[in-house]
Formats: C-alpha cells, sequence, structure tokens
C-alpha cells in the first residue's frame, strides 16, 4: 500500500501537511483484489489489458481518496505471507512489516552484499498500527514458495517474523520513485510447519485473505482525510 | 541485445521486411557499457540519471542503426555469465543462447510453476551464430552470484550451458513488449570451480568483457542494413 504526499526522507516540503489524496495498493492475489474493487466501487482499466500487461488495475474515488488497486496478473496467483512461528506468529495474524528485505539474493563482491539484501524501512505509521490493532515485525521476500536452506539462513539474518514473495520489489520501486510504503501482511501459513509450504500456502488463503482484506479496508477508513504525520 | 522491428510471433506484418533501424543492448556492467558507448560515439542521457534512477543510457546514431546501450546502474556491478563444465562451456567461450529461463522461482503450484520458470526462446539467429562463429547453448538465469543445490537441480533441468543473474528477467519485458531478443553472453567464470564462484567471478571479469564487446561490436556490424528474418 503505497500513500502519496511525500515521505520521511527526501519528499517536497508540503507534502506532510496535506491530507493524503491518493492510495496504490498492491496485491498478488485476484482474491484479494476483487472484494476491495466491489466495496469501493473501483472501475477497471481495460487500456491496461488491452495493451497484453498481466496487471490489471482497479481505480476510482472514495471520500477524498484516489484509490488504486493493482493485482499482479493472470499468470500469477501468490498472496499474503507465510508466518515465522519462531517470531510467534499464527495463522489469521495481520502484520503491519517496520522493514523489508531480500532473502535469495546472495552476492559476497562488496556494494553488491548490500544492494542484494536490499534493506528498506516502511514508512512509520505508529497510530494505524495501535488503531487496527496489527502486530509488528520484518518481513523478508524471496522467489520461492518454499525456502532452502539458504533462505532459511538470510530470513533468520534479516530478523523476519513473516516472508512474501514480492515485498522487497516492490519497496525498491517505491524507494526510486520516493513514494511512502506500508506494507499489510496476513499470515495465511506458517512457514515448515508439518506438510510441505505448498500444501499450507492453499489450505489456509482464504482465511488470511478475508483477515487481510478487513485490515486494508480498515486502514483506508482510517488514512481517509489524515496527514501522512497523523499515520 | 533487442533489435526493433517485430519478431517471429505477434508482431506487426512487414516488421520482418523492413531493415532492422533500432537495437538497445542492456548490459549489466559498466565495464561493458563504455567500451561500446565509446567506440560507437554514443552520448549519456543525463535526464535519466536526473531523476533518480539507477540505469544509465548511452545513445546515438550508427550507420543505419539507432543504438541504445543501457547499463544497469552504479548500484550493481554483475556482468557476463557463469559456464557450465557439464555442458563443455570454458572460460572466454560466446554463447548466442537459444533459450532462457528461471532457476530460482520454486514454486509447484499449478500455473505458478511454469511461470515461475519463465521459459522463453530467444530470437533466432542462424546467420549470426554461423558468421561469428559463437556457441549455441540455453541460458539459466537466478538472483545469486553462487547456486545452492536447489538452484542446480534446476539450471539441470533447464539444460543450461551459461548461467546469469539478468537474462530471463529482460526476456519477460521483452516478451511483454513483443520485442524480438537476442542473448550475447562471455563465460568469465565456470561454475563450481574449485575456488567460491565469487573469486573465480573476479579472476576473469575482465576477459570475460572483452570478448563479449569484441561479439557485440561484431553482431552490431553484421545486423546493419539486414532485416530480422537475415540474422
Amino acid at each position: 500500500m503505497a500513500v502519496v504526499n511525500g515521505d520521511e526522507a527526501g519528499v517536497p516540503e508540503g507534502a506532510q501537511s496535506r491530507p493524503i489524496s491518493s492510495i496504490v495498493i498492491i496485491t498478488a492475489v485476484q482474491s484479494q483484489a476483487l472484494p476491495l474493487a466491489e466495496k469501493f466501487q473501483l472501475v477497471e482499466d481495460a487500456a491496461l489489458s488491452a495493451e497484453g500487461f498481466p496487471w490489471v488495475r482497479y481505480s476510482g474515488v472514495y471520500k477524498n481518496l484516489c484509490l488504486n488497486v493493482i493485482w499482479l496478473g493472470k499468470d500469477l496467483a501468490l498472496g499474503t505471507a507465510g508466518g515465522l512461528k519462531s517470531k510467534g506468529a499464527t495463522i489469521g495474524d495481520v502484520f503491519l512489516p517496520s522493514h523489508v528485505a531480500f532473502h535469495d539474493r546472495r552476492n559476497p563482491l562488496p556494494v553488491c552484499d548490500l544492494y542484494c539484501i536490499g534493506t528498506r524501512q516502511a514508512f512509520s505509521t505508529p497510530d494505524l498500527l495501535k488503531e487496527l490493532n496489527l502486530k509488528a515485525g520484518k518481513l523478508s521476500t524471496g522467489n520461492s514458495l518454499d525456502i532452502c536452506p539458504q533462505d532459511e539462513k538470510l530470513i533468520t539474518a534479516n530478523d523476519a517474523a513473516v516472508k512474501d514473495m514480492e515485498g522487497a520489489a516492490i519497496a525498491y520501486v517505491a524507494d526510486l520513485l520516493k513514494i511512502p510504503i506500508i506494507f499489510i501482511k496476513a499470515v495465511s501459513y506458517i512457514v515448515h510447519d508439518e506438510k510441505p509450504d505448498s500444501d499450507n500456502y492453499l489450505k489456509n488463503l482464504m482465511g488470511g485473505s478475508v483477515a487481510l482484506d478487513e485490515a486494508v479496508v480498515r486502514a483506508i477508513e482510517f488514512t481517509n482525510g489524515k496527514r501522512l504525520s497523523e499515520l
């Protein structure tokens, strides 16, 4: 979820003092995008799919907010997040991660090492965390649904409570564009919990999606009319 | 290297019959981009870096071709490719891969499995292969400089002779935009050759870059004035 109007470091002055005007919600799964589009009466952007891109965009105006929901296309069906039991994550928890980093980009060469881990801070939203009663923690991102021993080592180094397959990449782009970003991550399975991660992933996906949609709707309501500094 | 004027499948008719007008060369390393910019007297696009993007672009006109060289920025210093000894690759070999796929995007869920492996065919250029005396083979891409056992298994499944860290991602974007793409990959180290891959990578990087630049210059000369069907 990206809220437009500057961020804490290196954005136009004055942006902090205006109410938030626009929110872009990026999700990986159709089942998370559609309820939001329906709830806020957003309309699909037909031009985007006509151009052959796999992304689907819904947009519209809700109260004082220009809302956009983008899901990552028909050829991808991933979503929510895996929780780390060692960090106290349980199924149905909704996290508001403070930091995000990669766990599958291994490169020991100087400069490349830090670039590949790509740690970035989410926009700080202490009031949102409290109001929605979400869990604090860090997020780690990798290209695979499962994790191999090398991934696990870096997830531990990243001090992550939840893992997903897109967060750190979205943070990289948001950082380039100087757009403040917030992650809302519902735990739909526990990493390495008896069964293969793919079985666990499917089993609780809907439950995780419902918890996520509920949190996102409440976050939009909370954001309406507020300044960035009030989140 | 992307050559503009349609591709074999699903591009404007007539594009095949016109001579190639534009080439975009994408490389990961400054040491590969600068000699090409110098050789073809290309000029840096200052606007791109002024906007805060890490990518650097050089452009200009050479004979009948509009040339663009893009390297992937100051925060990234990777390049060339690792060769697989089992496929007969040796240091200094230059490959013209026929196919590209990912080896670090593991996901057993239906549809996702094929999406994550992301096999794509490069534009077929039999005359270029012969004229430049390059090696045929397949390319496999992953985010890490080294390979873990899970990566190795998928590199074998991808039947790859060379591995890099960007090819399949560039192929994905080229496919979305329906732009024909050619890969030219010089082997600068052998995967798992006694020392860690990062030591091998640094040791022969310059040698690999020289072989690569020579092949790219010859490919540009060969392309000039030709149609796609003549490559």
